[in-house]
This record gives C-alpha cells, structure tokens and sequence, in this order.
C-alpha cells in the first residue's frame, strides 16, 4: 500500500487535481495523505478547505503558512515558513510520494522539503510556459521532481528538453479535464446559485446569459495590478449582460486588485454585478458552460473551457504562451479591447470542442502510475 | 553604484570566490554586501567568517540558520530558516544583484528569497553535473536564476539546453582558479603550518611530502557514510607517509563521518595523522602543491588540482560525471582500490596543468559583468 | 548616547507611546530605535505605519511576522516568528534597552527576544488588571522585565507585589495621556474628516454630536465574537444619532468581528454609520472629546476617555478590574443594556477629569529614566 | 480519559520527570501524549531520546528546533522555532493539559504555545529561586500557568505571592526524588559502567571511591565559561581520586565550556579522568550513592543528593538561594576553594537525609492532580 501526499495550496489546485484525489482514494494499492496549506485554509481566500471536506475528503494535516504583507517579502517568507511546517508533516506521515501541483509560489515549499527528505516527488503541470514568475517556480520544480504528469505534447516536449528522463515523464492530460468531462448543467443550478454561495452585490438575473469574470493579479506587474483590473472594470460597467465575478487568489498584488475591486465598488452602481468568493469546482464549470463566456486570465479559459468550447477573453500576459484551442480571444489590459472581444464573441458562433489538455481520464491514469512507478529521488540530468 | 549581494553559506563557497569578492570590492561602479550565513559562521565547520574578517571583508549580515539535527528534515528546515532570514536581508539592504553559489543545499534560500522578491539573480557555477542531490539543487537554482556564470564549455553548453537565453550565460571559469594562480608556495610555510592552524592529533614531519585528505559525506547515501569514511581510514592507517586530515561540511550525514572519525582515533594509535579545522584557502592551495596528493571527494580535487597539477584519488560518487583534468584517479570506496590508486600516483610522474576551469581571471571578468548587464528578473524559456 | 529601541506592533501601542518616542528622540542622550512590527504594518489593520512616517519618525526596521489564518495556532506561531526576526534586529541594532509596550500577544516575542539576548527590557503599563489572557501576557512579561514604567498607583503596587525591585518600577503615568493634554479641538476638524481619513458607509452630519464605537474581539471569547459585535450593532442600527466606528485589531476572533460587522452591512441600510479603518492618535482624540461618548471595550475609554471626560459605555470583559474614573458606565453584551447606557449618558451630565493614569508628562518621565538607570540585565524575585 | 501533553526539552529534565510519566501511563483516566524536542533529541547533548525510548515510553511527536550558534541570538531563535512546531504538535494532538518542566530557555516554546492556544498548562518546578536568567524564565512562565506542582515549602510560598490562586498551587515534593527513592546500588554496577556508557578519556579503577562532575555554563556570565570549567579542571587536575566527569547542556556558553575541556584534554595528561557524555538517570543516581560526592553547579547536587545524603561542592552562582540540605558547601569559581571543599569532604562524615525536595511519590500525586483538577485556561491575579 503506497502512501501518496497530496499537497493542496489554493482553491484552484484543489479543482485541478480532484479527480486525481479520487483515483487515489479509489484505487486499492493506494493511501491517500491529503494536506492542506496556505491560502486554501483563509476565508478571505474562499476557504477552499470547506470545500474539501463537504467533498468527503479526509485531511491528515493543515499548515498554515501564509504570512501577511501581501508584498513580494511576505511571498518569500510564507515558502520559508512552509517548508519549516511542511517537513514535519513529511516526517510524521512518511509518505512513498508526494505530490506538488503547478507553479503557485508556495508549491515549492512542498517540492523542497520533499526533495530535501529524499522523498520521491512528483509533479502535475511541469513544462508549461507563461512567461512569468510562475514559470520559473514550475521549471525549477521540474528539475527537483522525479516523475512528470503534464497535461499536453508540447508541455511533454518541454520537460524532456530540460533534461529528464523520458521514461518518467507522462502526458496525461490535465485532471481539470476530468471534471470537466463529468459536468451536466440543468438549468435549476442556476437559479439556486445565489442561495448555494452567498457572496455580495445585485442579483441579476442569469436566465439570458451572462459573464463570468476572473482576474488574478500578475505577481511580475504588482505595481499595475489595481490599474489592471479597473480596465477591466470600466469594459464591463456598461454591459447589459449579468457580469458575476470571482476574488483573485492570495498572490503578491492581490491587496491591488481587492482594493482596487472594492474602491470601485463604492464609486460605482454595478446593479449588473454580483461578487462570489469561492464555488465548488463542479458548479463553477456549470456555471462557464451556460455563460456567454469567461473574462479575464485564469488557466480554467485556456484549459477547461478548451474542452468545453466556452468563449474566453484573455486578458494580458499570464497565460502567455499557453497552448490553446480556438476558444480564446487574446487582448491586452485595455477596457476598449476587451469590450470588443466581448462583441465579437456575443456575435459569433459557439467554438468547437478541443482535447489540448487531455481526455478526461488523467486522474486514474495518474493514479496507476503512482501504483506502478519504481520509487526513485536520485537523478542526473541526461546531457 | 551598483549593490552587489553575495551570501556565503559554507567554507568551501567561500574559497571558491574569494577573487570575486575581491574584484567586487575594487570595482569602481559596484558596491559589495557580503552576507555570511549558516555554516560559514560556525566554529564546528571551522569559522569560515573568522577567516573573511581577516581578509578584510566587510559583513554586513550575518544569518544563523542551521538547525541541528544533521538529518535530512533538519536540513530542510535549515533552508526554510534561512528564507525567512534572507528575505528580511534583501528588504534592509536593496540590493540590485543577488549572487548565489553553486549547490548546497542551503544555496537554495539565497535563490528563492531573491528569485521571489524580484531581485536579480546570478548564479556561480551552474550547469555542472554531480549524480547527487546537489545537480537537483544546481539545475534548480539554473531554473531561478537571471544570469549564469559557469566554469566550462560543458557546463555552458548544458545551461543552454536547459532553457536559458545564450546572452545571459557566460563561461568566466572558476573563481576558485584565480586564487591557485596566485598561489606560490615556499618551504617555510610548512614549517609553521601547525601552529598556524591548531588541530589535533599527532605532529607528523612534512618535509618529506604528505597526503591531504577532504572526505565530505554523500547527502543521498548517508546511511553509509560512516561505512565509507571507514574504508578511507582503513585504507591509509598503514601508509608510511603523513596524513593531513580535514574535518567534513556540515551536510546531512556529517554525523556519520564525524563519529567515525572520533571512533576510529579512539581505537587506533594513529601517529601519521594530524587533523585540521579549517584552513585558509590561500593555505589550502599551497598545502596541496607541496602535498603527493589529495584524496577524497572533495571538488578542489577535480577543478583547483587540475589547474595546479596536483595528483587526486576521487572517492565514489560525489564528483560523478564532473568534467576533469588528467590528475585524477576515480575509486570505489573500498580500501584496497585507494591505496591502489595512492601507490599509483606514489609510483608515476606529476600531471599536467589543464585549463578545463578556467585562466584566472574568473573573479575580474564576473565583476565587469555584474556592473554592465541589465538588471533583469523576468525570463521565459527559450523553446 | 545610550540607544533605545521601540517595537510598536499595532495601531493602539503607537498611539499609546507617541509622546515617549518624541522624548526619546528630543533627548540628547538618547537615540531612537523605532521597530514597526505585526499588524501595525498591515492596510487592513490601518497601515499605522503611515501615520508613523507622516509624524516624521525614521523606522530603523519593519518586521512582517502576522500569520494568516486568525485562530488561537496563528497567533502562538506570529510570537514564534516575531521572536526569530526580532533577535536578527536586535542583533544588528545592538540597542542598549528594549521597550516592549503594554499586553498584546505578540508584545511576547519583543520581551523574549530582549531577555533572551541579555538587552536590559523596559515594559510599559505592567501591573494592570483585565481578567483575559491580555493579563496572563502582561504580568509574565513584568517577569521577564528589568525597569517598570507604569501608568497607575494601583499598577505600581502590583509589580512590587509581584516581586520586583522598588527601585526599577516607576509611576509615571502613561504616555497616552501625554497626548490627550494636548489635544485641542476646534470645530472645523470635523467637517474635514472624512476627505482626511476616508472609509466607508454613509456620511452623516456631525454638527450634532455623535457617538464614537471602538470594540475588538476578545481572546478568550473567540466563539462568541460574532455574536458580541451583534449586540452592538443591534443597540446602535436605530439610534438618532450619527455612529462613526473603527476596525477592530488583529487579534484571535477579529475574523467573528469583521465578518459579523460585513454581513451586518449587507443586511442593513445602516444610514447613520460611517466606518473608519484608522485615524491619527491626535484626531482621534479630538473626535472623542467631541463626541457624545465612547462605546465598545478599547482601552482608550478607560484611559485618555477618563482625562478628557468622555463619556464611555464599556462593554463586556475586556477592561475587567482596570481601574477607572467616574465616566465609565460598564454593560455586559446585551443590545438592551446598550441602549440604556446610551440614553443615561445623553441625558446626564459631562463627567468630571480624572488623573487616575497620570499628568501628561509621562513621555518624558520615562525618556530622563531611560538616560539615567544603570544598564541592568540580572535580576532575581524579592522574596 | 484525559490526554496530558508533556515536552521534554533536555536531558535533566527528562529524568526529573522520569516517574510523573511513569504515573501518567500507569493512571486509569490519563493518556500521555510524550513530545521530545530541542537538545533531548540531539547526540552531542546525550540523545536522552534514546534513554526514553529505551525506557519504554511512546513517542507522539519529535521536534527539532535547537538553532545552532551556541551563542545568545540563537536561543531566543530556537525558542521561536519552537514556537512554530510546538503550535502545531498541540493543534494536531489537542492535549487537555500541557505540562512544561522547571526553566531552561526553551521550556518558555511550551508555556507559549499552550498559552496562546487556550490549552491550560501545568508548571513543574516553579517558584524557586536562582538568581539567574532561568529566574526570569521561571516566574515568567509562573504567570502563564494555570496550575502549579511545585517542589518545596518556599517555592509554594513565592508562587503565592506571586498572585496565583492559592487552590492550584501543590507542594508534591520533586519527581526527582522520587527516582532517589527507588535507587539501590550495588558494587557490580560500578564493573560495568565504562562497558555501559563507553565516554572517553581514561578508565581509572572506581573500588576506592571518586567523584563526579557536572558543571554548566551559566547564561548571565557566558563570557566566562571557558575560565570557570578551568577552574574547576585546575583544581581536579592532581587529584588522587578518579574522577567521572559529565558533559554540559546545550545552553549559550557551552562551546566556552566544551572548548575549554577539550583544550585541557589536549595539554594535559588526565590520566584519572573519564568523560561520559550521558547516563540513564537510575544509573546516574547510583553513581552518586556510590561516589566521594559531586562537585560543579548541577541541581542534582541541591535536589537528589539532598535526598541520597551525597556531599557536594556546588559552585558559582547558579543554584543561588535554592533551598538546601545540609549536605552542600558552596564555593566560588576558584581552584583553591574548590579543592579546600574536596578536601573539607573527604575528611568529613557523610550527611544526613533530607526531605526538603519531597518525600518520594510527587509523581504519583501530581498525576492523581491531572485526572481531578478542573480544566481552566483563565485567571486573573489574586489582589
């Protein structure tokens, strides 16, 4: 019985990888450890640990290690804390893998303390491109890990070039894309949406479309991230469309974006908008399936809504580079650029279906191999 | 002016560059902030800062982060410590370019907080290859770091495959190189090395040649490192030639070698060998030209001893794969093949010089760089 | 010139010290080390660092150490990552004394560090009584303390009780008074208020009087915080007169306290409410003595309140067994009680002045002591 | 069944203790939950981890947080760190009952930690008097506990008065003696002694008496350590009898001592000299019924040989103003006087037996305590 750590640092790590957590609680030669830290504890960041649990998930250890600043220091120091926590936990759990999710700052925490432990790690979602701070989080992490799961050729393409050994890396597809694949949208959801999730502002209402909007702040362009989402504030003001809009993550900048939300908040009368914290990652692609689209410049445009064929306007540089299928329209941080694409999308045709990201059935692919894979922590790079 | 910050974590970093502090602190356009942290600042890892205070060096933090325990979660938690610390260091002293050297497992701290902070970051001597714990650190810190100033053609090469742009890679040499050019050893120095350096054990006569032996523990086998610090000692317990021992890092594993140091001495009338702290590098260097030989697995052997045409027995799997001179001998750790490989070079003639780490001026040519490249902190990689 | 360093970790202490650190910094003898830590420098907490800075102070270090997650764990571990950034301040700052200020948790980590270091430790406001864990803190740090600056005759008895020397506990009175003597508040302040300091909810006009409401969660109460503010609110939503309500601390249960007082906003039209993050001690002072009274449990109702003769309602247990003058009316967390208490205050008379917490010259009482005492690290109980 | 947490940070303390966890374990309503932590579980302290698990004890959680640097800064560092793990031990084991033991700087992590979490705390040991940094610890720790199993008659008396509530304040005499107690020696034990603890040095025959050493350094005077052990070594030095010395605490000043004995060891021929490094405590207490007396500043000297009827020559200032029997003579830190009491010993008849620490079953009392008391976490002093 292989005990596999999984380590849960956000509300949108937890969505991504759902279905893996499953195939590991499901399959019969693997223990699922599951953990969770930093953000994905906070209530101001939507508590996605509420979440995990009202999913039947058992949790064998919370780190908190979020300090606050919310400037690049605190960033900083928040990883350092998490490793000081998150090697104890290693330590008492003594799992035979652990798992690390993406490229959020504080994900190499957990790669470190692992690594460090001679614990054999492995990692979903190396060999992307953003061109951002994230990037050199996730590749740095492709260098410490000793399995790959990533989600597309090109991805696959990427960590063999950055000197791993082909025969630990896996193209999977991206567990997001199981859910994806579950989901069935009535049009009862809709109507409970307000009651299920709270939240604040007007409520619309949504039985003729809307807009779902969310934006996280750019850890390299801190300094614009308040100007950043006001353009997308003022593209929006006017629309007749419901907007129903989603808080940013607890990254550097994010005191920007929430101030910079709530100022005009209290400038403006938006009787179109209404505001969620959080939603179960289920809900929320039911939610982009019957939208006009999604806007801003979450990985769920490039990714589930590829698979879903929900219109996507993607707002600046974070998802630079990312493969895509034809359902993004690209515009930079300029309200009148994004009112257009939002034109466009309202006046063309819906896109097609695209598998860029996998087929649906990454978590128990992942699974298996976790059940199967030699465990390993020593490498070299293969030139 | 540019502030240059260079964290020194151990020792042996410090030796290696040593002429680019230098060449810092005389550079008219770049001011030097030397930080010294974890072991450096330990009497038991022989106060390195003792020696950088001597040299005339000016510190301007100094940061305690080791965490006894000398086990693998310890030495996580050390990194972890040192984030925090660092991170607080970088805030006070704004530097425009972080360097961090080569491959410790605490070098990791220094990467992070600046990487995280968006400081620049350089990194000395990147892109080599070990088979150890420490390449996952050193191909990871290459993932984090803004510019790459590497000791070979081979290390350039790889730095490149891994992603990173060609303008920011530069193959100055070693630093470490430019103190053994200079180095010129007369017989005096002999004489007075002893009371120079303390130590403890026998007082062996040098004058007819010695042996000096650095024998560091092996992160990813400690659970054999008192085995293979053993089969060292069984090796040269017999030999008719003086022993210059020196004390191990502070790595995960020391214990183990530090114990069977202690046991071994206990047990055995050991009247060749003397045992010494620390050293200062220009002394080291000088120590080794005089000496028949080095052995162990300590790095001098493969880069300083090449450029000096110093004999060296290399001792299993620490310096795996590292490119070398004609100097070096690779063993097992197994006492027969080591006093093989002693014998051999008792019985052959000198090496040659080789320049496979560089012609000395590695410390001058990193300065002039830091002090014209442009500050960046923002890269993607290059395919 | 004897250097003394002053750690200030939220909005209330600095308010509570100003005048001692403008006496520090007047005095020749003395140099101000001025450390702003925790909340003191966080935005949702008032940003008390920019009033700092705006009053001219110079801040020799900043020392992020709030961990996120707002439970009794993230409090333990802020004290345990205030005393780890603490001692690298102290150590470089090599201060003479240490001023640690009054009972908040993480005032914990400044005494620590201090008396840990050998760095002889002056506490402010020892020897008072509240009945909470405030006091716990408190008197354990009169344990760790070498001088006592106390605010009370009460207060001064208790430390002597508690074992200290005589002739190291001073009654100086507290430096909060200092700043309420000065105070002096013309009418136009008011009209300028709200462009001054901002904030949300409606403007009402205060031409009329007004009522001021300060209440923060208590530790030991955490559960029930929620419901505590609800009293509250629930005794002020129909009041006539205009409310003007401040922010709780960052304390254990402040989530309960901000939650409690969003969903309250949400579901009310709270017309005749304004919310303020933060003010300047001065102003704040001013809108107090133009107030009809004070309510909540700030401390500031038991102190400068009783200089100026503000009227105060103090509710629940916050401010147990303080001692008090004659315009205190105390109330348990009962809307009902609330309500009374307000009427019996707007139909009654100004309370008299009360110089139970002293003259207004403790700032520079305590800033002569400072220049004179012997430097004292080594103590032992009295009896 | 209620859970008792107790953390064992050291070596002495654990044999101080030693029967209250035997009575913990024994008791029907009682689960102990054992944490080992700091220098209990390093080798160079002694590793009493290994005693503890030898003596069958259970294990919950093992932490780590002993920062290296053996110097001032470092100690208030590992109590911080502390801090950070002990919150998280707690969280994870939700003790009813946190005991923390006596007064070494980092037993201040435990009383925090349970303090701050609302977890009432049991003190063992308070209400003595010492006069150094550990009186500060003591009493500071005093105000944070809730209940209080003190050792003597005056330390009840100063825990009074030092505001405690008279119904948790419990004379139980120490654990310590309770060991004493049990204690019975025969001659065959002294046979084996060096085969059991192996130690280093010489291996003088034990038949004819000797004595036994254990000298710490002192916080308050660290500058000093390495010349008051040479006093003591000075005085030994020419001894007729053997003498077994004991290795020192992980307390600043101990590389002063460490360094001076083995400096010593390297200049002198200590031919009667053995070293041991660690002792289980049964044995250790044999060995003193046995040996001529103990001579340095242990507060076994003050406490257990007090019970045994052990002579001791205590010296310096670091069991200052302990209560004692008649069996100490106190000198300062000079050879002469120290070798004037040795004398004064040798020539004297053996003391009688005193119960002033408690007439042997304090474990079991304290235990019955834990099942009965209430469970509080809130005071408030008493006047």
């Amino acid at each position: 019985m292989r005990k596999i750590c999984v380590v849960i640092t956000a509300r949108p790590s937890y969505s991504r990888v759902k279905t893996l957590l499953q195939a590991i609680d499901a399959h019969e030669e693997l223990e699922l450890q599951l953990v969770v830290a930093a953000s994905a504890l906070l209530d101001r960041y939507g508590s996605a640990i509420d979440v995990i649990v009202k999913d039947g998930f058992e949790i064998v250890a919370k780190v908190f290690n979020v300090l606050e600043g919310e400037n690049l220091t605190a960033a900083a120091k928040s990883t350092g804390i998490g490793i000081l926590e998150l090697s104890s936990v290693f330590e008492r759990l003594e799992p035979d893998i652990v798992i690390t999710v993406a490229d959020r700052f504080e994900t190499m925490a957990t790669a470190i303390s692992a690594c460090y432990m001679n614990i054999p790690l492995a990692h979903i979602q190396g060999g992307e491109i953003t061109g951002n701070i994230d990037e050199k989080v996730r590749h740095s992490i492709t260098k410490l890990a000793d399995y790959h799961f990533v989600a597309s050729e090109g991805a696959k393409k990427r960590v063999e070039l950055l000197g791993e050994q082909k025969k630990y890396i896996f193209n999977t597809g991206c567990p997001s894309i199981d859910l994806a694949m579950k989901v069935n949208a009535n049009s009862d959801f809709l109507n409970s949406i307000y009651d299920k999730y709270g939240g604040v502002g007007a409520f619309p209402d949504l039985a003729n479309g809307y807009w779902v909007v969310m934006q996280h702040p750019v850890t390299t362009e801190i300094e614009f991230s308040r100007k950043q989402i006001e353009e997308t504030l003022d593209a929006l003001r006017d629309l007749n469309d419901p907007v129903l809009w989603f808080w940013p993550n607890v990254d550097a900048g994010a005191d920007g974006t929430s101030t910079g939300i709530r100022a005009y908040r209290e400038k403006y009368d938006l009787k179109h908008f209404h505001f969620f914290k959080n939603m179960e990652p289920e809900d929320f692609l039911r939610l982009l399936m019957k939208s006009h689209g999604l806007i801003g410049n979450s990985s769920v445009g490039i990714r589930e809504c590829a698979f879903l064929g929900v219109p996507v306007v993607n707002i600046g540089s974070r998802q630079n580079r990312r493969e895509r299928g034809e359902n993004v329209i690209d515009v930079g941080y300029d309200h009148n650029h994004i009112k257009q694409a939002v034109e466009t999308i309202k006046n063309g045709s819906r896109p097609k279906q695209s598998m860029v990201y996998g087929g649906g059935d990454a978590g128990i692919q992942i699974a298996n191999l976790l059940s199967e894979l030699p465990l390993i922590y020593h490498k070299t790079i293969t030139y």
